[in-house]
């Protein structure tokens, strides 16, 4: 058996990889797979609009915003959004809390002036700033809300005087969340959501046509949501995986049980960490991240060797990224807390062995 | 027994679907589904490497051009072309060929001149507009090789004084081509090559880094050339699924043995709509399409009856698109002379019934 700790492309429920095997050969007693239908259909219309409505019920997402389901990953969107909210002269403002984030604002100079109202950068980004000033007069205020490289996480949505406009790739949909905060939320399906290939928008529909650019039909908001996601052909199969993923997640009980359920096995997973002398992790304790959890060794010679034992367990993913070293658990939403456990029973065996 | 004529999303190789459908609950012994499995482990990174190798066999592309597989689909290449090979100030040429070459154009406008050398708007793009003169000092010439809502196609390549730019979504892989003809190519999959979700573009390295232009980095070709496709999360399973069709199309012999089909297909339905007293083709004779092929009916009252007719057959996706009427049968590749045969039946026995 494995336990996949990756970061992303990651873990989701066996049940949803059965019941999207199954589409592959046979989608809904059609006589064709998932793959060959025609994106008009209304075989296929039916699974857009119901994956509509479970994003907008499970994070129940008021009137006046839209719920749209792109292609190209945040990385794109880190364009697409000051196209879109950044006006020709205006300026946006930017908080730096990692390599995401930094991304994020780089992309957006190109648009405009940017202001970057905090960083940790110097700090390898092991926290997230905080008691920083937000611009009034900028046209809306962008974060990260999970720094997925470096484990921090923040929890509590920025008092700020204009729009928010935030990056959830690696949180969404593992905790309540308060939409109406937000002016506009963008998140790559390929952690909580579903597969890599499609990207979740939620945006405050009167943000919307105030830029005076001549935005690329393909890049302008407005489009799509007239189009209702069908501007273009959308990934067809990454949209029908992430609703059989929100299904799963509602059948369950929704965000407030998978949010208990993430509450366990983080804190399962740090206890350990701050219990065993072998370890410690890299995030500073109020920021860490119940998605990411980076942690390294007292002793770095040894980390090859508590390597090899991952493997042997067959932990997959558990290396941290190269920025910050040591181990890296991701422990998104389908992650079992029997992989949380596993894992901390090598790390309790290991320590015995190295005492 | 379903037999597929939709337009896009369309139908693959039955072989391709098992073997998707296995990858999804394990992908190669790695105890992973294929939609868990991290995009730079090396498990993916082989499937990457195969799929561009395929690509550039199949296709014979020469050095000095590269091969990307991204997001978005057509609709997005419609403006990062321009954003890569339109300098600030300078012109390109297109051809006006059909919906999807002047969607193409008018995003193209957004960056600068476009001239559009020809157009065969006026006849509702029955035919593609020939004797039009490329002007030399255009940055390039895009063209639509094949028109999917029109079923005319373009096999020869117009000769040009500048590098041209071709939109081969629908005809990719189905023929041969020279790719030194060319200085950029793009397709969407969702025809011959694989599922939605995934772009190819073939770009001649040395056109690229001369606009100008401050490119966002998610747009700039050199950026998802330098990481060879992997400069943020690609969409994994569309690619696999993508490699899995390339090496079914090389298994049957590539690109010269899936040509002779087509042509046979193809002749075998043009032939009967040219037979049949109750049908007639809307293209243009010398420019009729190898992948679509359009036709309504000489008593337009008789239509409802045939496509009736046509479902109860298993016949899927034969409507035409609402710019022609009547009907029209996608014969991609992976379409059977079967199923080629069996519509050509129906035509008969539906004539003999109407006579």
């Amino acid at each position: 058996m494995k336990h996949n700790f990756g970061a992303g492309p990651c873990i989701l429920p066996q049940e949803v990889f059965k019941e999207a095997s199954q589409a592959i050969i046979e989608f809904n007693d059609t006589g064709l797979s998932i793959l060959e239908i025609s994106h008009r259909s209304k075989a296929f219309e039916a699974v857009i609009e119901e994956t509509e409505a479970l994003v907008r019920e499970l994070l129940s997402v008021p009137a006046g915003y839209s719920i749209l389901f792109l292609q190209g990953g945040a990385s794109q969107q880190f364009a697409v959004v000051p196209m879109n909210l950044l006006p020709q002269t205006g300026k946006a403002a930017y908080l730096d809390s990692g390599t995401w984030a930094s991304k994020a604002y780089k992309e957006a100079q190109k648009f405009g002036i940017v202001q970057v109202v905090a960083s940790s950068k110097e700090a390898n980004y092991t926290y997230v700033p905080k008691n920083f000033e937000i611009p009034a007069d900028a046209a809306y205020f962008h974060y990260t809300s999970n720094n997925t490289i470096y484990g921090t996480e923040l929890f509590e949505t920025p008092k700020s005087p204009i729009p928010i406009v935030c990056d959830m790739s690696s949180d969404i949909l593992s905790r309540e969340i308060t939409v109406s905060d937000y002016g506009l939320i963008y998140a790559g399906a390929q952690k909580n959501m579903g597969p890599a290939g499609v990207t979740l928008v939620i945006v405050k529909d009167d943000l919307l046509g105030k830029t005076g650019r001549d935005i690329p039909a393909i890049f302008d908001y407005r489009k799509h949501i007239e189009a209702k996601s069908l501007y273009n052909t959308p990934p067809v199969y990454a949209i029908y995986v992430s609703l059989l993923n929100l299904r799963w997640l509602k059948a369950k009980g929704g965000i407030v049980e998978i949010e208990r359920e993430n509450i366990i096995k983080a804190r399962t997973l740090y206890d350990e960490i701050e219990r065993n002398p072998l370890f410690k992790g890299t995030a500073a304790v109020e920021d860490r991240s119940r998605m990411n959890v980076t942690f390294v060794m007292e002793n770095p010679e040894l980390e090859k060797a508590f390597l090899t034992l991952a493997e042997e367990r067959g932990f997959v993913g558990l290396k941290g990224h190269r920025s910050v070293g040591g181990f890296r658990a991701s422990i998104y939403n389908a992650l079992t807390i029997t992989s949380i456990n596993a894992l901390v029973d090598a790390m309790q065996e290991f320590a015995e062995k190295n005492a």
